[in-house]
């Protein structure tokens, strides 16, 4: 960040930059030229080299420019995020916590992708990557951690600035390009599904078959669809490792497993019940008296559906609760920061997570979520997929369709290949 | 309507009206009451039979008072559309078209519930009933027929005013009740849908074995979404006798016989095709250098989809045209009064009607359809199955999911019947 | 319930109850009808008396039939939450709670309408009055009072059963009913909303100048669309006497104060600010580091926003916590059910409920209003708008419009009349 | 396109290509690259320039590799519409029609953006570009024009393949992208509007002050939502040049103006008025009755609403037929291709294009006009806005918004700088 003399007669602030990866693909070069100008920067590219096949990496190396030293400062916190790295780097600042539940001011805010601190001269990897956390340091100085602003300790080392912070972008190809340009891997209402659906089972049977864990982030409309039954056979056959919902799907599934209704609907005769609307109060209450889910299914009382199946089959679930929360049920977790500190965690290993009609739930995951692990999100409704993308989920496949169809079709490509 | 003394001193004018059916059930009591005091009268219920069972009629006679003949006029002619007949009736009033293409003033104006004209002390029937036309009288005032305003030829005998209308509302339950009180028969994303598919495929089964025939209305998501398959296999086992749909919807399915793609979406792999945009032009040229559909499947040019079931099993077809057509297909009529012509012709004794993915399809024909006519409306838009209802196609039964799904369920539930 | 022979040979059981109220207008006596028949039963109407006017109640005397004295009993309770009450009433059920956390079976569910108990041959209101909720009778037996399942107490008379429990359905008119019968009270997108916001104004001001209270539900599009300001000013003016809300509005309301970005959106210039997305976590981190948002304003931190107008004007806020909360800030009740007792205790008295832009928390305090509580609902989503009617929030006035212009009309209107 | 030994043994066939303008900013580079490997292509980069500036052009040449001559020329097709032209061109190639109204077989389908087309060694511009045409070529071989299917006379020389034929793609800055990567130019309902409407504004002061055109393409939601004042006063003020709507806005705003209602919903009170679901119908008449719009007019008939305003100010208008339509109104063009020609002879000169509330005209519209013009399209439902930059009209900016505060504020600052 030498002053040197501009053209034009002032004094500029000068920094090299280098940025690799599928940089023209993933479109990142054009992001961080347009940031640099945005900012009201200037850049020579010094060198570029591009790649061969789409599958190549590339590579450009750039002179940036500003009028002064916080502008400069400012382009290169922007373009950090995407991946630019100083030439010359040095280690990142640490400043400790001064309070318990609140950052420094200054605090470096995290993405979702992997992240590297330098601490020492060495890039040492960030743990437990999500966004919109700080970083804190651990005591032997050879790792970070992303750590919640509620959660961080007086006394924690905490990353201040964007010095010494790298981030390795997730490589995204420019999938689907059609003819006239559009990006997105969004599967709209009027597209065929039946082949991104296969793709999304061939993922889950990879997920399976390997070491990494399917996470499945469900709403109630999977049991008011009807469809439970397809569900729970996704459950028993192995593919929900791990389940987030809130009351309410565990409610109406209990509903419908001893009622035979969901939210008073009769799922046999597609009508309204008398007095159904209150069998889903009557089953939380059935459940309530037994102490929990897990005890009704040793007595007897809860002998099918979803939470039965888990229970049976050693299915790991979370209910988070919510203020429209009818009971709880027993195992809902009602204080919400609780109830985020169970799911990370549960989250650790994960690398496939399938979003199934609701927007509460998959804005929270996505939340949580690194960049690196596969999403998937089901939506009749075309807002809640773009939402989920909207905050910074990019990885998301998106599907516009009705559940209990998206459901009959995986569980049956699933089964073929389990037969095969 | 005697002017006669009321309690407040000034003269009101009065008249006796009937009103018989399920006047409570299908709330015609309700909304008759309801316009009375909205138009600012009075009414003394003198009789009232309420039916013992849901399927029995009641039956109400009312005095009706209003301070001027104006108002008591205003009020007549509005509860008249829901069937309330004055106890003294008599002829309906004529006026000759003064013009071609144009109503005398004060037409009497159609709904789509059946209808009968007083002539000659004798009710006699309206023919060809629509909504939104006037009634012209035969030359032998042996009946009316409905009449759009574009048709009517000078000198022709137009009912005007109120007087020696009655309506006959078709009967709705106040179906689909729940604890709560709503009314309404759509089904949506949230609901399950197999009983109600079932539902709809014993109502076409049952059309299919009578002599009532089922009228298709459908848009080009049919294609897009993969279902052409589906589709032709309806046409194949009879269960679309008239189809009505627009250049889109043949174009895309022509492209998909000839090319494989639907707005240039394989649908083998549901990706874009690099030049695929430009497949559905292609099909059209080529479809109008062979000089019409029918002709390209004669000559071989076209050997499947669903414009090819239809021409190999005889099932009439109307393209009609909009102004985002490309091309068009040679079979396309341009012109909308005459599009609008051929297919009401063409919905002569349609009994039920299969509305799917085209919003303005199904409203230009709900504005043909009687009444009686049973209506299904399936689409992922809520938008489009509330647009409808709110027409005044109250008939109708909507269903909010996908079109492919539903169309699957529907042909097996068909099939199984078949088979059986 | 006594057995008699009917003309079928079979025994009968019979039960004779009353119905009074706007049971035509509001649809209380076909709804009845129709359970009646559908449930199996049989009625004799034996008297009706139908109101002269609008205005005027009716009254219908039936005698129910039904083959079991299980049909008959099922029935009553269901036609009991319409109001239908048994001629010859008896005193309520009671059964003493077995434990905490959870009602005895068969206990009785309350609607949203306000309710009566029969206690020692008295009608004694109910207090407290919400759905989804059991009854639980004082000490002295001189009123009930709505309880959460999850507060019950060991030991607590619980009612059981319908017998002596009578409700008084809210007056609903046939509002709105257009030609063709609709019935619904949601003004479309496709509706002049002019003057729908006059009468809200006119309601607001009503409501200010008498001793009902007015609570606003609102979500973040508030300060997303730029409505701060407007807001501001409602509450300024007196128009909010408590607000309810969640992290996100007043986080963003924070950003927008300290940084003039929602969600890293300039307010001034309508693009994103690099860096901007950060802002949010920099508000709440530094309202953290203040202690609370009250603390914020009198240190002189915060300086304007609605947040800021709640604490100068004495409004109390409750900001209810949800798992996608970041941060979250100071005052947000993080446990469920905490916020939803503190909610439910802030309801006391308001008469008139504003819910704008949020569906979470739109739903949830539906559920903790009474019926008389006048609520309008403004969304620019229809969905929102139908999902709260769908639960059974029957006074709802739905208007599908933009926030900001919803709002800008609104102050306008309001100060219009303050000034005159 | 010379074989070549390539390095896996196999011939090779390679061409070179030349791409300039904003490649990497406007995303070409990387849709270039994606689709030469997608079809099997190898690319080497010969030579990279990359602007300095965000404004400053890029350029590359590119040597392409593929494994059959077939494979080569799909690649190069492919991507000639990117603007990518070979280093060594040739002439495009022609073909003579063989019939009226179809092409021959392999003719060149155009996209909207400008084009060129070489003939004898010389680059030409294509008259009157459009989507999904031909081009025919003048007989003095100096120029080509887009020509539509239906329009081909027998005889004419039709460009066939891609030779000699260069697009020059309109430059599209990488808009808006915030700090996740997000490109769009959509401002969704939970965005402050009040800029871009400010900048909407400010374009077609320009256009008023130079001598571009602006069009407005409207639905009859103007009318419904009561802007019809609102869109009187732009016609008044000069910023309507043309207007393309249909039979619906026209018949509703002379509903108003003869009744006071919009599809008989009163104005004055937001009520349905008894009766005034037939307005529309008496208005169609009686402007038929007068002969024409503008006769009514004349005589007095007409005396206020945006068809008056049309015909006082001189603007000219087209309302094209749909079969949805009532009456139609005398004006109405009822054949769909004459509508479409009409309208695409009166986008001569258009410069901005502003489309509010209607799917049908705009798509309809979106097709005729070349990718140079400026699109605006304001709708309350996302999907209308998503669909119509779906198909390819890039340079449109989206506004999902209600209609009439939108026009309110758009109105409010054009007078502010009329004023001024």
């Amino acid at each position: 960040m030498n002053p040197k003399e501009s053209k034009s007669g002032g004094a500029t602030f000068v920094e090299e930059v280098e940025i690799a990866g599928h940089i023209i693909d993933s479109l990142i070069l054009p992001k961080v030229l347009d940031e640099i100008a945005a900012l009201g920067g200037r850049h020579d590219i010094i060198e570029i080299k591009v790649g061969q096949n789409r599958k190549d990496p590339s590579f450009a190396r750039l002179k940036i420019e500003a009028a002064s030293a916080e502008a400069l400062e400012r382009i290169l916190k922007s373009i950090t995020r995407h991946g630019a790295v100083p030439v010359h780097v040095r280690d990142c600042e640490l400043v400790a916590a001064d309070m318990d539940g609140a950052f420094p001011e200054g605090f470096y805010c995290t993405t979702n992708e992997d992240t590297e601190i330098r601490l020492d001269d060495h890039w040492r990897p960030v743990q437990r990557q999500k966004m919109d956390a700080g970083i804190k340091v651990s005591a032997d100085r050879q790792s970070g951690e992303c750590v919640l602003m509620a959660d961080v300790k007086q006394g924690e080392q905490i990353v201040v600035g964007r010095h010494g912070v790298r981030v390795l972008p997730q490589e995204r190809e420019v999938r689907k390009l059609d003819a006239f340009g559009f990006m997105g891997s969004t599967v709209s209402s009027e597209k065929p599904k039946a082949i991104t659906i296969r793709e999304i089972a061939a993922a889950m049977r990879q997920a399976k078959a390997g070491s990494g864990k399917i996470l499945v982030v469900a709403g109630p409309a999977v049991i008011h669809t009807g469809s439970s039954d397809l569900f729970s056979q996704l459950v028993r056959n192995g593919y929900v490792n791990v389940l987030f919902t809130g009351n309410a799907l565990a409610a109406h599934d209990i509903e419908q497993a001893l009622f035979g209704t969901s939210l008073g609907v009769s799922m046999e005769q597609g009508k309204v019940c008398e007095g159904g609307h209150e069998h889903h109060l009557r089953a939380i209450n059935r459940i309530r008296r037994a102490g929990s889910i897990a005890r009704a299914v040793e007595t007897g009382t809860l002998t099918r559906g979803i939470m039965y199946e888990c229970v049976k089959n050693g299915v790991p679930f979370v209910l988070a609760g919510s203020i429209r929360d009818d009971g709880p049920l027993p195992e809902v977790i009602t204080d919400s920061r609780q109830a985020q500190k169970v799911m990370r965690d549960m989250t650790d290993g994960v690398t496939m997570c399938l979003m199934i009609a609701t927007t509460l739930h998959s804005v929270a995951v996505g939340n949580l979520l690194p960049a690196r692990v596969k999403v998937v999100c089901v939506d009749i409704n075309p807002a809640t997929v773009t939402k989920l993308a909207d905050r910074g989920s990019f990885q998301t496949v998106g599907l516009v369709t009705d559940v209990e169809p998206f459901l009959r079709v995986l569980v049956t490509e699933l089964e073929k290949s389990d037969v095969a």
